[in-house]
């Protein structure tokens, strides 16, 4: 941030008085400019089994493939936010399940929230940041090809845990995550 | 933003070509400036049974009683964040547990992320944003003087988890969540 967006003024770069980090103040009018990481909801959409995948018809990664999620907007619940992008992104009405992810992006200042969906029928399209909308088996999912490491890791996750017969949330650096199972923690 | 924080020209709200949106837009350099909800992260720190309490020094909401809790900075993850408020907060050391509730806050533009946390002692002490800082048994908390809905919630549910003898996940607006129950969602 350059110039405060209140007044317009150039901004300096100052730890304010109460504070322990460097923001950028405006001289002009005292504004203080917080920035702080963003909210990204998405959903793992199944029907009979299968996960419904989007081709990135935008960058970054465009061409390859990923959940249906984008950034949380002003106005909407986390649940609210993760059902629009699945339906603008992959045109599929969902039944919203629990979080099943929260990964920190910490060099992107994202934090990405997934949520476990069912889709009450196959019907999907692909949306205006789509190139294809697809159902995927386990077998058929494109690893190589998926756009983020977050969507990757809660696949993965996702199928390990169907497979143990439990979901447990998963939460932290997405590089180096925590699984929380219901005896880990007792407190 | 009335200014843009990129040149310092007065910014015009439009929705910008693909999008659906109003957006403060820059017709200098033609930055779309998009405003996000923030993230608050915060714990239940428990000792012995007893959950550690914060007065708030600060507005909003000074003299009331609240759990260690604020805004999530840039270059850390949600874990990092909620263990270093309860440490500039109530001065206490924890350990970190799930993530317990997670709840939106419309009005405020925000989402609070509540973790369970254990306090290996009963070292603490309060920080600069803190009148006091006090553990509670469940009899003792001070309902009437609780700071904010959020913590109110996170408080009367953790309460009523433990006493079923199990902890779930409790996500959405903070007036009308979901309490994520391992039999709820099959899918």
């Amino acid at each position: 941030m350059k110039f405060c967006s209140t007044c317009g003024t150039p901004t300096e770069v100052q730890i304010p008085e109460g504070d322990n980090r460097e923001r950028s103040c405006c001289p002009g009018c005292g504004a203080i400019h917080y920035v702080n990481p963003k909210i990204v909801v998405g959903t793992i959409p199944t029907f009979h089994g299968k996960v419904l995948l989007c081709k990135r018809a935008i960058e970054p990664r465009l061409g390859f493939w990923t959940l249906p999620a984008g950034f949380m907007e002003l106005n909407e619940t986390t649940h609210q936010g993760a059902a629009r992008e699945t339906w603008e992104e992959a045109g599929a009405k969902i039944v919203l399940g629990p979080l099943f992810t929260m990964f920190d992006v910490i060099r992107a200042d994202q934090v990405h929230l997934f949520f476990r969906a069912e889709m009450p029928s196959a019907d999907y399209f692909a949306g205006e940041e789509s190139l294809d909308v697809k159902l995927f088996s386990e077998e058929e999912i494109p690893w190589d090809e998926l756009a983020f490491k977050t969507v990757s890791k809660t696949l993965s996750l996702f199928f390990a845990d169907r497979k143990a017969g439990r979901y447990t949330l998963h939460t932290g650096d997405v590089f180096n995550h925590t699984d929380w199972t219901e005896s880990q923690f007792k407190a």
